[in-house]
C-alpha cells in the first residue's frame, strides 16, 4: 500500500501551527520516504538545493527520487479528516425534506442502510463514497457503516484498494423504538457484539499494522441500544483498547428520549444527563468520538473533558436537521478537543472544506442568537442590563471562528479526534504524507481565467493582488473539489483532477 | 439583443406555480419566438407533435426553427434573479475575516470600490463577475455600481455586451461617517444627483425600451446619505416611476446608529425606526427593494407591507457577517414580497444558488433559537411554561423554507423584487425566455459516474431512484455551476459549458 518510491515535493506548504495560526512555507521541499513518511522538511530550498543537501543526508540518489511540484500559487496542505460519515447514507445526500433527527432517521435512513446489505448496491454506493470524498481531499474518514457485516467488511476492503485511510464501524443497534422500523436492528445483544468482532477479525486480517484501516466500535446513539449492548461495547473497548464512535446531545428530542429511557437508578449514572449515561456504560474513553454535542450542558461538557473524548462538529447536518447551533469556542475554551464531520447524510455535503465552510458561519451566528453564555438569565437594572448588552456583544465576537480556526479544526483537530495526531493533520518529520494539492483560479486582465480553461480554479478567483491568508479565505469559502488537484495517503497518489 | 431566431425547446420542463409548488412538465414543448418570448407550452408533445400541431397554429415554418432538447434526466428551470448584488466588491468574496457591517465596509469594501474608478481594473472586475453571475444561471441581476460614474455606465455596456438582464445602479452617498473613509464618497447631495442623472441618461441611450437594462436609484444606505439626497432621490423616483435600491435593518450597531443620525424632528418620521426614516424621505415605494431587513420590528414590516416594498433576503451575507437571522417566514406571513440576493460581497459567494441553499439552511436555525416569534417573552407557569414551548417548538418548524420554497424566491420572488414578474420568473406564455438548462450526474453500477468525465454533474449524483422532487433536493444542496449547462437570457444563449 505504500507509496514505493522515494518523493521529493517542491513549491508551497500550508499547514496549522496552532489553532488560530496557519503557517507557510514557501519555496519550501518536502522529502517522503517510500513509507510514505516525511523523512525532510527544509524552509528555502529549490531542486537543486535538495539534491545537494538533503540527498546526502538522506543517503538518497537523484535517480531513484520522483520530483512533484506545486505550480506557482498552488500549495500542499493536508488531507482533510472526516471525524464522522454514514457511508450508506451517501445516496440520500440533500434529501431530508423539512424532518428533523428521530423522523429523518424513520423515513430516509433506515431503509436506505437496510437495503446497502445487498452487495451490488453496497459495492456501488462504498465506491462512490470513497471515490468522492478522496476527491475532495478526505485522506481519512471516521465511517459508520450498517449492521450488515458482509457490506461492512467490504467498505474496509475498498477503503485499502482505494488507499484512503479509515476508521470503520460496524452499527450496533439492537432496539428500535418504533415497531415499523424493527426491520433494522441486531436481534439481540449479543449478536451485535458477535457481528462486531467478525468485523473486527475481518479488519485485522484485512491491515495487520493498521496502516490504512482499523476498526471502530460503533453503538449508533444510545436510543438505539440496549443497556447491555453499551456495557458489553464499553467493556470490549477496554479490553482492546478500539476507538468508540457515537452521538450525543444532536437534538432536543433526543435528549429528552434519552432522559426517559435511561433514568439513572437504571444505568447507575451519577445524573440524568446524556453524557452520563455513556460514562456509566464505560463509552467515554480518551478514545471516543461524539458527534454533535450540541446540546451539552456544562456538566456535560465537564464530564467529556474529564474522560478526554473528542467531539466531532457537524455544522451542516446541525442546520439541515435544524438541531441547533454548537458552540464550539464554549467547547474549544473548557479543552475539548474538537474536528469536523460531514455527517452525510444529516449532513448534505460529502466535502470537509463544506464543514469548514459552515462551521465558521454557524459560529457568527451563535453569538447573534445568544448562544454564546451558557446558564440562565437573571433580571437586571436598565444600566446593568445594558453592560451585559455589552458584554455579551464582546462574548458573541469571540465566538467566531476564523478561517485558519476551521481548516485546523479540518486537519490538526480532526486527526486528534480519530486518535491519529501523531501521524497526520500536518507536515512535520516523522509524520505521514496524507496530502493535497491545492490550485486556485487567476483572473486575467480581460476577465477570463488563465490557464485555458475556464473551470480551472472553480469558483475561486484569484485577481493577483491577495496575500495568502486572503488566497485560504477564498479557498474555504469558495472552494470545491476542482481546486483540490491531487491527493496522496501514506505517500501513494490515490486521486487526480484530469 | 433578441435571439433573432425561433427555437423550440423539448424535454423536461420545471418551475414554480405557487411559493410552495413546483410544477414539473416532463416530455413538454416550449416555442420562443425571435423577440425572445415564449409564444407556446404544451405538454405531452414530442418534436413531431410540435410541427404537426404547434408550429401551424404558430404560423411557424420547420426550416427556420432551431430545436434544443434537454437530454434525459436534464431539465429547463427559470433563471434566476439576484435581487442584491454589489459588482465592484466581486474580488473580494470570501474576505472578510471577523468583521462586522461597519468595520468591514471600511477595511475591505470602500478601498475596493474606489479602486474602481481606473477603467481598465472596472472593464476586468464587471466582465468577470457578469460572467461569473451567467456562468451560475444568474440572467437577471440588481446590481449596485460605485459612485463612479463612468464605470458603472461601463458595467451597463457589459450586460448588455453579454446579453445579462439587469438593473444598474450608481450608489448615491454624500456622507461617510468616519474621516478616514472620506476619499470615498459624492461631494454634496447636488453632485450625487447630476452622477445620477448623467448615468441613468447613458442607460436610456444604451437600451432606450430597457428590453435588458435599466437604470436603479441607488442611496447606499441611510447612515452613508444626507437627509436633502434622499429627499431628492425620493422625488426623483415619484418623477420617474424608477426603481429604488437600498440595505435596510442589517446589523444592530447599524440600527443604533441610524437612530442616533435620524431622530424623528429632523426626518418628520412617524417613529424612530429605520424603515420610517427611508419612508419619510419617499424612499419606501413598491419599486423599491430593500436589502437584508434582518432585524425588522413589527411595526417596520407593516409599514413595508403598506408601502409594497420588497425585501431581497442576503442568508450568505447575513451569516458571513454575523448580521442575524432574517425570519423569512415572518415576513412571507405578513405579505412581505421577497426575493433572494447574494451580496456580493458580504455574500461570499456569486451563485443564487448558494443563496437559496443558505436559505433554507439558516431557516432551520430561526426556530431553535428563538427567533420564530415576535415581541418579548412574559413569565408564565411551569404549565403554561411547558404549552408555550410546545407552540413555539411547532412555530419553530414552521419557519423552515422547504426547496420548493427557496426556489420560487430565486426566481418568481425574485423576479417581483426587481418588477419584472410579468417578464420572467417562470415559463408562461407571454413571458420572456430567461432560462437555464440543469444537468444532474448519473452514478453507474460501478460507482462511476456515467457519460464519460467524472466531473460532469458536479457534486449531485444521482442513482436513479430518486423521485423528481428529491432530484431537485439533490440540486439545492450539492448543486453548483457545473450543473448549469446552458443559459438564455431573452431568447439568446448567454453561457454554455465546454
Amino acid at each position: 500500500m505504500a507509496a514505493a518510491k522515494k518523493q521529493l515535493f517542491l513549491g508551497s506548504f500550508v499547514h496549522s501551527k496552532a489553532l488560530d495560526k496557519l503557517e507557510f512555507l514557501h519555496g519550501a521541499a518536502v522529502c517522503v520516504d517510500q513509507s510514505g513518511t516525511i523523512v525532510a522538511i527544509e524552509r528555502d530550498c529549490d531542486e537543486a538545493n535538495a539534491i545537494e543537501v538533503l540527498f546526502p543526508r538522506l543517503g538518497w540518489v537523484k535517480a531513484e527520487v520522483v520530483v512533484v511540484r506545486a505550480r506557482e500559487g498552488q500549495f500542499f496542505f493536508p488531507g482533510f479528516i472526516d471525524t464522522h460519515i454514514h457511508a450508506p447514507q451517501y445516496p440520500n445526500v440533500g434529501i431530508f425534506g423539512n424532518s428533523t433527527l428521530l423522523d429523518w432517521l424513520k423515513t430516509y435512513t433506515f431503509p436506505l442502510e437496510h437495503s446497502l446489505s445487498d452487495p451490488a448496491k453496497a459495492r456501488q454506493v462504498y465506491t462512490r463514497v470513497i471515490r468522492k470524498t478522496l476527491s475532495h481531499g478526505t485522506t481519512c474518514a471516521a465511517y459508520f457503516a450498517t449492521i450488515d457485516v458482509a457490506s461492512t467488511n467490504l467498505l474496509a476492503d475498498l477503503c485499502v484498494a482505494a488507499g484512503q485511510r479509515a476508521l470503520v464501524g460496524r452499527v450496533c443497534m439492537d432496539v428500535q423504538g418504533s415497531p415499523d422500523c424493527d426491520y433494522y436492528r441486531d436481534a439481540t445483544a449479543e449478536s451485535a457484539l458477535a457481528s462486531t468482532h467478525a468485523s473486527i477479525a475481518h479488519m485485522r486480517t484485512l491491515d495487520p499494522t493498521m496502516s490504512l484501516v482499523r476498526p471502530i466500535l460503533t453503538p449508533r446513539f444510545a436510543p438505539a441500544c440496549s443497556l447491555p449492548l453499551m456495557r458489553a461495547l464499553g467493556t470490549l473497548a477496554r479490553e482492546t483498547n478500539l476507538p468508540i464512535q457515537t452521538h450525543l446531545s444532536e437534538n432536543k428530542a433526543e435528549i429528552a428520549l434519552v432522559k426517559s429511557l435511561f433514568p439513572p437508578a437504571t444505568t447507575g449514572a451519577t445524573d440524568d444527563s446524556y453524557a452520563a449515561v455513556y460514562d456509566a456504560m464505560g463509552l467515554l474513553t480518551p478514545r471516543t468520538i461524539l458527534a454533535h454535542a450540541v446540546h451539552l450542558t456544562a456538566a456535560e461538557r465537564a464530564l467529556v473533558v474529564a474522560r478526554g473524548a473528542k467531539v466531532s462538529h457537524c455544522p451542516c447536518s446541525n442546520s439541515a436537521l435544524g438541531s441547533g447551533l454548537a458552540r464550539v469556542r464554549w467547547l474549544l475554551d473548557a479543552g475539548v478537543v474538537c474536528g469536523l464531520g460531514t455527517d452525510v447524510s444529516g449532513g448534505y455535503s460529502a466535502s470537509v472544506l463544506e464543514a469548514a465552510r459552515q462551521a465558521a458561519l454557524v459560529s457568527r451566528l451563535v453569538g447573534v442568537t445568544g448562544g454564546g453564555k451558557g446558564g440562565e438569565r437573571e433580571k437586571l437594572s436598565v444600566e446593568k442590563e445594558k453592560e451585559r448588552e455589552k458584554e455579551e456583544e464582546k462574548e458573541g465576537e469571540r465566538q467566531k471562528l476564523s478561517v485558519d480556526e476551521v481548516l485546523f479544526l479540518a486537519t490538526r483537530g480532526g486527526a486528534e479526534v480519530v486518535g491519529l495526531e501523531d501521524k497526520v493533520g500536518g507536515f512535520e518529520v516523522g509524520m505521514e504524507w496524507d496530502a493535497q494539492l491545492i490550485g486556485l483560479g487567476t483572473v486575467g486582465e480581460g476577465g477570463e481565467v488563465e490557464g485555458g480553461e475556464d473551470d480551472e480554479g472553480g469558483n475561486v478567483d484569484v485577481f493577483g493582488w491577495e496575500s495568502w491568508p486572503e488566497r485560504m479565505a477564498k479557498w474555504v469559502y469558495n472552494g470545491d473539489d476542482r481546486n483540490t488537484k491531487k491527493v496522496w495517503v501514506k505517500g501513494r497518489l490515490v486521486h487526480e483532477r484530469k
